[in-house]
């Protein structure tokens, strides 16, 4: 089976394959990936593979993929339900940093031994290694560690995102979230801890509730609630504490959000960028014609591609947070380092609720 | 009892008061009002009675009205349901023109003669005469109609702002509304058409159907369609002859609003201005992360307090309006004048469904 066939699907595919532990070029012939060939539960329908890979081209790139990890959204695209999906047969991943083993001979940003990651979604990047265009990658420092690089791209950068481009806000404010133990959710704490922003971080209830609070408030969140007392009039006690929330960050969708719509300031902001609860996002009519408050929802792939031709919106964002990742202040989520062969453990563990640390493969 | 005490409340309740039928200025200490002393159903707890008026100062008008309508939001606060509320005893009706008859010494912006309306909603409309002062009233043309300026401050203003301040519209570019009948509804119609926008006008099934589109289309309606249709396959046929709405009027809520939603732009408005299902508005995570729907709330009323300031919004605006009235582009709603002693049967028909008629008090 030629895998160039196999791949001649979506822009963002075409470019797959690769080597297999094996990084002098000439052998560069094969990679180990793990693949699925129809949508459906990812434990089930992916596969670790031997893939042929295609031959550089003049604008191409050798990556060697040196960590990626297992995001919702890989989860989601894998069951066809995302909304962007590629043709299949397909290599799972979105997001991961890698390093330039070669470069192609037109190509002048990259050289060999940077330290790149994916520009956009859809590269596939659980796999040892691929060829990429050059320009569909984006350098990283190297003194950045591995595993903060390779989950870089896609939640932090959502984090950075909303609490930037929705309300403008200013050291002492408040921002409330949902979810704040997502990944999204522990990097919205910390950026916002860094910027002098509060945060009213809400979590479901669990055993270990208290061990979680601790964890949140260590990276700097400064209030934690269950969703419980989120609907219970002790929030006004709180809010004596800190001015009511500009900005409200929904991951979850349903009661969740609509209690969160409660406490916002008049003319504040709730931007939405996931469902975790399958419900849509219900607003009383008074809120929006009374309180002025605008409902928004934010997509970082579709940042990436809406500012795909300005060169300085990304790098300067990835040079901020480079900056707080060196000062300790951003750290990586608490992580699983897997090797691709225990994928299926991996993805099992990533589909279970409650679990507090990101499946990361190293390869 | 003293009146000025009954309205020593809120601000905007505290120049109430005036004449009977009588507009010789040292006689001016009577006037006939429509009051409420307690929230209720409007038929029931407003009364006609006479007011004794505070003396004129030197910022003060004297103000003989011509005509004020009855608009939901009127009915919303006399039954205590509204989101700002007068003390009580209070004079109902928020908008309507009257003529200028006596100025105070100070007032150099009005003279004797001149028309004006309220700028601001919380004036009491309905009554023969008020002692208003100059700064919460702003002037109108003498030769728009009666019915036309006393319509003008509420839903011409609501429907200008939304069609202007939320997507910059094109002529060809299209705008959905449901509630198309209602005040604000023909004012949409009317005021998109004089700027070449395309409206899909969504009403209620009803026996007058044919009758209520043929009114609406003459007006400048481009397409009118039922709550039923609007879910229906079919309104993909209709989006080949126009192209999807980037801006989405909301005045009903509930399933209404979540459907025109779904005919909306990537990256379109809604705005609510109104909930007659009384139903919150409910939105798909998927619209606000995929297709970045923008979910916003408009008050005409809060537009006036925030442009208080700035006096060429609020002129710019209402002289917009009196070109495309002049031009015959711009008319009243259909309107049922009656008199202030038949306000019982009035208020009644204006609390009734399908009535497409609005009831303006004429004095």
């Amino acid at each position: 089976m030629k895998l160039s066939l196999l791949f001649r699907g979506r822009r963002v595919y075409r470019t797959a394959v690769l080597l297999k532990n094996n990084y002098s070029v000439s052998a560069a012939r094969n990679s180990t990936a793990l693949l699925y060939r129809n949508h459906g539960e990812p434990s089930q329908v992916v596969q670790l593979e031997s893939l042929v890979s295609p031959q550089m081209g003049p604008d191409s790139v050798l990556v060697k993929m040196l960590a990626a990890p297992i995001n919702p959204s890989d989860l989601n695209m894998i069951q066809g339900t995302y909304a962007i999906l590629p043709e299949l047969p397909a290599v799972g991943g979105n997001e991961g940093v890698g390093e330039v083993v070669e470069v192609g001979v037109e190509v002048k940003t990259l050289k060999a031994g940077d330290r790149v990651i994916p520009r956009d979604a859809g590269t596939g990047t659980w796999r040892t290694a691929a060829v990429l265009k050059a320009d569909d990658l984006v350098t990283l420092p190297k003194d950045i560690p591995v595993l903060s690089a390779a989950t870089l791209g896609v939640n932090p950068c959502t984090a950075f995102r909303m609490l930037t481009d929705f309300e403008e806000l200013k050291p002492g404010d408040t921002v409330i979230q949902n979810a704040a133990n997502s990944g999204v959710g522990q990097a919205v704490v910390q950026i916002a801890a860094a910027k002098g922003i509060q945060t009213v971080n809400v979590v479901r209830d669990r055993p270990d509730l208290q061990q979680l609070s601790d964890r949140l408030t260590a990276l700097g969140a400064t209030h934690v609630v269950t969703e419980e007392k989120l609907r219970r009039p002790e929030m006004k006690e709180l809010f004596k504490s800190c001015p009511r929330p500009k900005l409200a960050l929904n991951g979850v969708g349903g009661k969740s959000a609509t209690e969160m719509l409660r406490h916002l300031q008049n003319g504040g902001s709730m931007v939405t960028y996931g469902g975790m609860a399958k419900q849509p996002v219900t607003v009383p009519v008074s809120a929006l014609i009374f309180k002025d408050v605008k409902i928004r929802g934010f997509w970082v792939t579709r940042w990436k591609r809406d500012n795909k031709h300005d060169e300085d919106a990304l790098r300067s964002m990835l040079d901020e947070l480079c900056v707080l990742i060196r000062a300790g202040k951003l750290t990586a989520p608490a992580c699983t380092e897997v090797r691709l062969q225990d994928f299926r453990k991996a993805l099992e563990n990533a589909m279970k609720p409650y679990v507090s640390t990101k499946q990361v493969f190293v390869m």
